[in-house]
């Protein structure tokens, strides 16, 4: 099933950027779970378009519907079903692009794959479609914090524009600014950046990292199912997303073994580590220490100039810049980017608890 | 099902690394692929143990036996069950960390998670378990060669040590040398540099690139099951990598969407691309360029050097340098990204096949 | 995934009752098949209540909005969101048992499951879920007759009343009478004892037999996925069916197997069996000839009788006889249980298609 | 997976007939479980050939190793591989079949479908698959055992000899005759049957009834994945079965719902129902009493008489009665049908586990 996520707590999401609407079925949340339906709103405001002058001014309310699932507030066990309606389509916008493949984007993936295709704004393969991870996203995240455990995402880099670590930041304040960088100087110069960007008609690229408190221990599942894995493969499932590394990343690799290891101590009946080169996770199974993830985003493809390019029949061709679109995508990536995050772990959360009471 | 991989070309592995074997189930293979068995064998050989001055010298011959699904040399549709039996085994090497947490192992995490577990050389967290998938990966490759596919990785990078970029280089010279570098000068630096590191009882990181050619244009899904996606689970899920990018990967952050866009073009009837910022993925899909991508990975955890640590009953301890370990893991990595890699690619081969000749 | 059906066609259906909507995600379906609206709603039509005298006089409209997936007429290969509004939900029908459990219905087991339910009309489990499969079994009936798949259930029993064998039959009459049995003869009888046991304000089982004309050789997966194995599934899982038989069925027991056995021989280059115990399947898999299978359905639980049982509290009471119910399933049953043949046959047209150009 | 077979407690199974081994992995067993190897090879023993004048007279031994999974007689959570080797395989017997349809065997379809098969016995086809089936269900029966539910099956019927209502058996006599069936006069009559059909060089089909005992309540998933609806698809699964019914099955066709309705009544803090047309599930899921259902088996296609057929090239040809085969297969079946309910059971235990203390 191309379009689940999940094996016990699993989403199914529908929709194209034009059609009537988008949605989501979220299978599997436990029963008996208060559902705060301004607080699903306030996390797809965080994502929707036109919400400051730095995004796309595409105009979507992105007001939700529940048709199920749910029974005088709470949830009762069985598919939760959200339904948001498109409105500010301009479909006509695309026209100019039916039979035109541009640049960067999955029109001709799309066109060879399946031979048959919606193209308005990209149809399926819009990045429209996070709204409803931001959806599901949003349960996921009421059922983990239930547990305790909170997911903070935050932009850490535009173009070259470098936040410090965020340990050492404070991330209640990421959402103090239009760009969800908590480090308000940095904040500053990356609005800059992208401002400058898109006066020039372009577009550049950035960096979310995400932290994950409180997590259990015990959570993610040897050899495939790694927690890093299923959260790498559900990053990497995000638009526009290039690379994902957690704990030590890439820079682990001019590390010396006698650096990087993690040594253990004991505190307060718990096991913990001194330092956090593991991010969380040893053997794919979290060890309760925060888990921190980089997720690393390309320039948006879409750009206000004209690109050569070829169309359908295999004729060269130019793709002008027409439509609405965003400079740089990670300021509205950062709600996705906890909603996948939220996803995977309410997911391990009920894989670890399927067998937990049996084991002796 | 937590030791499976894949959708209609899955495997399933088992084995503790000083149980008496390990294995794998291979199901959804098509029927009637001549099994060349040396080459499973040379695949092995890539990975056992034991191979050159600088990889662990615990010997294991890595002997496979097929136990069914192959009749007079070929598959037959049903699944292909692979064996390999451990024989150097030396249990006792362990017995000294039966309680003991080794710093940035799974031991913890295991005993957390499970409550009771085998100790001995990390059990199943081991990576002897990436025998039974280079075992399976070679069945995949050689499914896939019929199609044309080929898939090609090496090591890109030991600690600061790095090889130009895989478009200059001649991969069919990996093999030529230990560290599997198809660079003649800079294998031998990483050479030297493994082997100062392991004189130094300590461990280095290493980078592996894998590039895949001739990919037919339109594997993998979109929205969740991307083709890179599944690609970055793969490779997340081998033991001690940290991160993993495609195309551009994380210098994409800093780029324009004038740099990066990748223009189309027409060639030979063929729509092709005139860079390859997109790593041969568009919207999840293949688009028929070069698929490549990084895999990093950390330095390994086992060091021939004291270290504090607790114990199960969280009384504080020091875990002692023994046994036989690999001063850097990557050498030995190459057949396992590749494995994994001809697995995922396989896997997206049968389900882009699925609705093809429905589609119209 | 709980509410998820299929592995390659796949669904997955939400809503209750008396809720806002209830619906289905068609995930896998092939692009480009024209979508029928109108044969869709004439399936929802043949399943929808208040059709005739013999059904409940629950008023549905049951008109479908397809939210995705269909672009100008045509599927896109992305997944198809249908939703059906409910509209006559009469909630308060159902105050009075609140806290009360029907006997025979789920109402005790979703307490003891999920600690909190919607008991409106059963809410989740509620029949009305079918409405949900017949529309995605339309879309799988509309992809197999390209392929020219046809599939014809109807009521051959009622109560005691039996009609002919099928082959005797003239399967295009089925929906020429109220209660959907192709015998004209029969199904008088059949109608005057349905309303006989309406009168009598009780109700009675019935038997739906299948038969899928035109199937491909080769669909249906060996061992546990076997084509009869999976029509067994989707049967049973229809709301108060309780046996599953194919071919010679339970009749089978007390044959020989030299009577039992079915004679190959080739007619026209293609292999022929010529009796046909076996049901068109052998090993799990379809050999061409006809496939034909038995559907039990019990007695509707709801009868316009007072009955004795207990509340969530474990207190004595009384369930009173109320709201509007179905004297006999079976004759709305036939849509259904015709739509979750097409969506198992579809589903394995997909699967044996995705090895079969690779099989040598 | 089309070998595979469970959700959290999975197997995947392999192997044929006349090749090396056949086996199983076991994946989601909990940590902890004793294994009891004893019991294992009772179990085999049930189900082997050879065992009495009433079986086929191939003799295997049917012993196993445990090749991972199991440290020091314990689960550890991890796969369990179990491997039978075939030792009395004769191939020879087949060869004269190579290239012939036997009548109502999967010889045709396995051709038409993969192109290519291992024709010996059958190969992947072959009822010896169930040996790994039984071994698995072996450990499943171990784990139920902790929670305290028992699962009985036996023979219910042979040809037109049927013994009474299991309320009114002694469960555990089943093992006293070879034939398997508690009622010891029943038993006697059947065997002889079985005896006559056996020196017709005939064969004959049986009924399989099993009882599960102390189901907890809340065990399956609505819709879908409803605990009768796997429970059938498992017992469909099974070599020579034809049909499938639980609690009151096609006799409920001519029942009245006020006689089939199963009332509730409170016992000591229990809610019970005096009668069980039910089956002990009810929407799809647990109530707590008796699950009891029963697996119609079609007699043995195999017969030791001359029957016309077909060859793979279209020629009519003849296929004689050679080998060694059952006259009927529900003795072995028993431990057979045991196994395939206790793995289902084991998966529902789990998957009910998960959600269950996040319920609120």
């Amino acid at each position: 099933m191309n379009n689940s996520y999940g094996t016990l707590f699993s989403i199914t999401t529908f929709g194209e950027s034009h059609g009537p609407a988008i949605g989501v079925i979220i299978d599997g949340c436990p029963a008996g779970l208060d559902v705060d339906e301004q607080f699903i709103q306030a996390e797809l405001n965080r994502r929707k378009p036109g919400q400051s002058k730095i995004t796309t001014q595409r105009q979507e309310e992105d007001a939700f519907k529940i048709l199920s699932g749910v029974f005088e507030g709470k949830t009762t066990g069985t598919p939760i079903a959200i339904v948001i309606e498109n409105q500010d389509q301009r479909s006509k916008d695309y026209s100019h692009i039916a039979e035109k493949f541009r640049p960067s984007h999955a029109d001709f993936t799309y066109e060879a794959k399946y031979g048959y295709r919606d193209y308005r704004g990209g149809g399926r393969s819009s990045a429209r479609e996070t709204a409803a991870r931001v959806a599901a996203g949003a349960i996921a995240k009421l059922f983990l914090k239930q547990a305790g455990v909170e997911v903070y995402a935050f932009v850490s880099q535009v173009g070259d524009i470098k936040a410090p670590h965020y340990t050492t930041l404070n991330l209640s304040q990421t959402e103090d600014n239009i760009v969800r960088c908590p480090d308000p100087a940095t904040a500053e110069k990356m609005i800059d950046l992208i401002d400058q960007v898109r006066l020039e008609r372009d577009t550049i690229g950035g960096l979310v990292t995400c932290v994950i408190k409180n997590t259990p221990v015990g959570l993610g599942e040897p050899v495939f199912d790694k927690l890093h894995a299923e959260l790498g493969k559900a990053m990497l499932s995000i638009n526009a997303v290039k690379g994902f590394e957690y704990g030590s990343g890439f820079a682990g690799i001019t590390l010396r073994g006698s650096q990087h290891n993690d040594e253990f101590y004991a505190e307060a009946g718990r096991v913990r580590t001194k330092t956090n080169f593991s991010g969380g996770v040893q053997g794919g199974i979290s060890n309760g220490e925060d888990i921190y993830f980089n997720v690393a985003f390309k320039p948006v493809a879409t750009i206000m100039q004209d690109q050569p390019s070829v169309d359908k029949h295999g004729n060269e061709t130019t793709v002008s810049g027409k439509g609405r679109h965003d400079p740089c995508v990670v300021p509205r990536a950062v709600p996705i980017v906890e909603a996948m995050a939220a996803l995977v772990l309410a997911d391990f959360m009920l894989r670890a608890n399927a067998a937990k009471k049996f084991n002796t």
